[in-house]
């Protein structure tokens, strides 16, 4: 099979692309996003696409400069429409990540792009060590089922969909591939998100797995893909039976019900929480385990209050109530 | 919290002891279950317990006959009921894993103690390191969210109670209890069951992860808790499902109607396959994620037939049979 066609097999699989579908995708310049450059430009004519390619210079390496004009060279030269934008990221770095910062700023970017260009779908070049080293990370940083889903194929943020046609191909190939096309690209740096932890994966841990089960690749991607099945049921279900449960919502808060959640399974009372905590605050970022069981022992009570990161839970009157502490969410993944 | 607190909060939690009941200790000889012999004698009143200790003498090792007479004579200083059986294990093995077979047959002789004594508990001296093991070695092994659970507190093989009281409990801070109580205990070699990839887990894996995450080992613990919160939930589900979806059932066969099975979640439909093949297998061992797609695979189909480890899952006429291939069930985990 082509790489070609392995990445044709993702995106049916997924149901990544429709025709006549207009696709922004975000190049760094760096081995994977030129590859999906390359590759876009060979199924555009199956798809009938338009392209956008948008680069989002973080001024955070010297080599920052280089592969915008790098991009900007190689769309020119593919008679591709390129929009680029650039940001000193430590400018808006307040003590929070720097990694973190960047990919918000890079998402705000993207998303800006598409809203200006009315596009709906950005393409993103993730590929299957990126879900690998995510799934890792995340059993080693602690997670729940929905964290072992890594990287998913296709996800929606403030109404556009990303996509990753490449995230069932292994980093490997697709040097291979690049190196058999003669098409060149930056050196990899730009890849500075939780450098020091995805290294640690890259270079000890996974190698240490690899001895144990040399295809433990395979293995952890499984694991990624039955627990989005596990997670996408689930989250059907609870979503059920929130509907059932609300007594009342608005922009920044929603009451349930405690007497309706009386006679729920823990598991799914814990996974309504979770989308009800969505609604209201966005995300679930930043609370963890703890925090879920903090709330679920104030269920108990017959008046409580408890402070959690950016949310505020109130026991009153037989009723639960979900308060956002922000304004407006501002964090993306 | 002293250690008998915290295997008293675990009980609880658990469910694992009722008043008055009698329960087999199985015991090695090794630190965790001399340690948990220790234990039951503290909480024995409290409960009003009566105990019976047995030790499985595998042959395996030339310290096994030394283990024997030693938990012999402990059980005899605190006039506790002693009873053993020695077997040649190796005579038992066919190129099965070793430890699969020793596993077994140390299975069955509690089953078959339990029986005789007609007891319905059986304690069993797994720690939280074991658990947590346990998951790693899932994990780089692959594995569904089932396999992440690790050891449970608590499971019923054919109508016995199988508890693990120290489920929750760190090996370091039995051994450091041991100590201080001056309770002596044979050293640890029983512990040949997949020796060689957990020594690897324990030596290697483990290490490297506690630099990532110093609290590596709780986070892993919580990963297993939830899992079982998560499969407990589904199965619940599943079980609901399959029932509505029988349309037949024997000895060792279920008839499956397809007509109902087509706008089911691919995920529900696969932890319902899962079921009925336990129910007619006894297990869902040797099965791995490749045959689940199999299976999923010639559910398209009008007439279709598959050869899989101990089962025949065949498609005629609408319906979906399975058909055990095995007379007896054998195993147990």
């Amino acid at each position: 099979v082509t790489l070609v066609e392995e990445v044709l097999e993702a995106i049916e699989r997924y149901n990544l692309l429709k025709r006549k579908e207009k696709v922004i995708l975000a190049v760094s310049g760096g081995p994977d996003s030129v590859a999906m450059l390359f590759l876009f430009l060979r199924i555009k004519e199956i798809f009938n696409l338009k392209l956008v390619c948008v680069h989002f210079n973080h001024g955070l390496r010297k080599e920052a400069d280089e592969d915008e004009k790098f991009v900007k060279d190689l769309c020119s030269s593919l008679d591709i429409k390129f929009v680029s934008e650039k940001k000193n990221v430590k400018e808006f770095f307040k003590g929070d990540s720097l990694e973190q910062t960047a990919r918000i700023l890079r998402y705000d970017f993207f998303l800006k792009i598409a809203n200006s260009l009315k596009i709906k779908k950005i393409s993103l070049a993730h590929t299957k060590d990126d879900v690998i080293e995510t799934v890792l990370m995340r059993i080693i940083r602690g997670t729940g089922i929905q964290g072992l889903r890594g990287i998913l194929p296709l996800s929606k943020i403030k109404g556009k969909i990303f996509i990753r046609p490449l995230i069932e191909i292994e980093k490997k190939r697709i040097l291979d591939w690049l190196k058999k096309e003669k098409i060149s690209y930056q050196i990899d740096t730009t890849n500075f998100e939780d450098k020091f932890f995805r290294n640690k994966i890259r270079l000890n841990v996974l190698p240490l797995l690899e001895k144990l089960n040399p295809n433990i690749k395979d293995t952890l991607f499984n694991l990624a893909r039955i627990s989005s099945w596990n997670h996408n049921f689930i989250t059907q279900i609870a979503q059920k039976e929130l509907s059932k449960i609300k007594r009342g919502e608005g922009e920044n808060f929603l009451i349930i019900d405690l007497e309706k959640i009386k006679d729920l399974h823990p598991f799914l009372l814990l996974q309504v929480l979770r989308l009800a905590i969505e609604e209201v605050k966005g995300n679930t970022r930043r609370l963890d385990w703890r925090h879920f069981e903090s709330i679920l022992k104030i269920l108990q009570k017959k008046r409580s209050y408890l402070n959690l990161p950016g949310l505020i839970i109130e026991i009153r009157e037989k009723k639960l109530i979900l308060k956002s502490l922000q304004g407006v969410n501002f964090r993306y993944l």
